[in-house]
């Protein structure tokens, strides 16, 4: 071992991208404490809490209702892998790089995915969900993206969801960015199968993806022909370690070794949560972006997409004229230690998105945003 | 949001099971640094260290070696999905409860599993692993386990992967609990792919698992007639972030969210390995088996399987006549806070696994949990 190495000191940053947003320091603390057994008894019963913190974020009922150990999107395959067979037909809506990532997946399934396409920075048509329904009435699932990370677009999942059930079909739903940071109920909804990530709107650490899986969805897992093509994410595996109503009173089982310490992360930010209110969490995220809106269109931002199908909690807006999109971001970066994000895929070097996610939605974050954007675009 | 929630403060334990083991405070401090983006310059250069020091640790030049963002089980699966095509033929090799997941993973991607059986508790035996390659000259790919963390036997993994190269065949070798805890030496024995976890003898927080695939490994994957069947392991992705020699140079592209302060806690457990040094470590190791075996012996615990093929970092004894293992650990963790691990699968009740990896393997460790058990089992 010649090279000489130390401790890794990062710099202090303002977390305003497309997520990891700022971690709350309680969270930092938490993530700190002394690491304890997997299976521990006093791990167990924090287990529990996260899971029943999880189902009233969620607004759900689910038993099968717990965190994966591991990045959204892990969270998006553990939905597809379990709910989807070979031969299965998925109609996957496309308005921005999740859901074409969800393409990739339902075809690793070696199933067909229908692909209904709406233009980037756009929410999902339900006319067109609905006309693919019909012209493909052995349709298993409806799967789309409530919140696009990549273009700011909120699509209506109250809508898409009745179409699903409508047509007697599950709906996968990916809340990477809608969880916590506005409205989001899954009960009510009728959504069957849900992830997020920890990163966004609950301001916690990356690394892990909450999950949310209907009676109706866990039947289907229950009753498949043939294994879920992936161990690590098999849910009727890890139910038996993360327990549900199936085996309430049974012993957990080993399954994997939990990241201990993300989930005490994880537990504080729900907690975080609680304390707010979930409520009062989605209004604080508007209000953020109302404050951040009307500054950025003063400073000649314009936004993309459709008026009244945008996000609060990420804000995409074209980059102006004669302003080149990497030197900006640079220089908030380098002069001002904020980061926002670049543009994804078609959007690379036009826009750039500006987070109000979790801990981040707050007003001296977007003072301090608008008055470096200032600064670096003149 | 009805019940109350408050922050969880985990019992101050010591970990001696089969990991997590105890996590150095340098390490658990880390965690707690301010988060970063996964795409920030920084980032990017700790990443860098992180593979250089893997590297290292792993005794391997391969490019392809890094981290993959989830635990052990992911680690494993990874090395499989990546390297086996539905109509594979895979010689797994089973002493333990992981040979039998190794099992799983490989039909489930479609593959078929020649089994190699040895009594748990016991290493894997050369000369059957060659009766099955002569019987089955078709076979791509002989997998192992190192350090069968449920039984406490070390494999000759030297012998073994010469075995395979003898056969034109890729090695798997699972070194979750050898990894940085005795002798592994990567590129001198041949091995091709390669998975561990973060939470054994590298004593940092579980979640993450390094992994590491040779030049011909790699090349394999590159050929691949059909996709990997798992979107978030795979490899070909996943370098496209992590950067190898195939691209250097070149741009790191989005995959997924890293699990930055889980990283940096890698990256810290890594300086610590570098500064102790990997022989260094080895021995100690080594010297704190030798001490805690002479006490368990002499309050007769008796070891299982062979001598000769035991770990030093996970100790696998039977409980004496008398003794109610489960009650024996309870008194264990409830009057000294002091995790040891029981049996798994076959072994249950019948047999405890005493972990000395990484942090744990230290002197006063060894004393705590002599003195402890000599208490709980009088």
């Amino acid at each position: 071992m010649s090279t000489q190495f130390s401790s890794f000191q990062p710099p202090i940053r303002t977390l305003m991208g497309p997520g990891p947003s700022d971690v709350h320091p309680r969270i930092l603390e938490a993530t700190s404490r002394s690491t304890i057994g997997h299976l521990d008894p006093e791990f167990i019963r924090m287990m529990d809490e996260v899971k029943v913190m999880l189902q009233q974020a969620f607004l759900t009922n689910n038993a099968l209702t717990m965190p994966i150990s591991a990045p959204g999107s892990a969270g998006m395959e553990a939905c597809f892998v379990n709910l989807v067979e070979a031969g299965d037909k998925v109609i996957v809506c496309r308005n921005g790089v999740f859901g074409e990532r969800m393409r990739h997946n339902v075809e690793r399934c070696g199933a067909t995915a229908i692909m209904v396409d709406d233009e980037w920075g756009n929410p999902v048509d339900p006319t067109k969900v609905e006309d693919a329904l019909k012209a493909h009435p052995d349709t298993k699932i409806v799967a789309f993206v409530h919140a696009e990370t990549s273009t700011g677009a909120l699509s209506d999942a109250k809508t898409l969801c009745a179409l699903a059930q409508q047509y007697n079909c599950l709906s996968i739903v990916d809340a990477v960015t809608s969880f916590a940071g506005c409205e989001l109920r899954v009960d009510d909804w009728g959504i069957d199968a849900i992830y997020s990530g920890s990163q966004k709107c609950l301001s916690c650490l990356p690394g892990i993806s909450p999950v949310s899986f209907s009676e109706k969805a866990t039947e289907v897992i229950a009753n498949r022909k043939t294994p879920v093509q992936s161990w690590f994410l098999d849910m009727s595996l890890i139910m038996g370690y993360w327990g549900s109503s199936n085996n309430a009173g049974k012993k957990r089982s080993y399954h994997h070794t939990a990241p201990v310490n993300s989930l005490y992360a994880l537990h504080e930010s729900l907690v975080m949560l609680h304390e707010e209110g979930l409520e009062n969490t989605w209004k604080r995220h508007h209000d953020t972006h109302l404050l951040l809106r009307a500054g950025l269109e003063e400073l000649g931002f314009e936004y993309i997409g459709q008026n009244g199908a945008r996000l609060n909690q990420l804000n995409a807006v074209k980059v102006p004229e004669g302003v080149d999109e990497a030197a900006m971001r640079s220089a908030l970066l380098n002069e001002y230690n904020l980061e926002i994000g670049g543009g994804l895929g078609a959007l690379a070097g036009k826009v750039v998105r500006i987070g109000l996610m979790g801990h981040s939605a707050r007003k001296e974050n977007v003072a301090l945003c608008l008055a470096a954007l200032k600064d670096v675009i003149k």
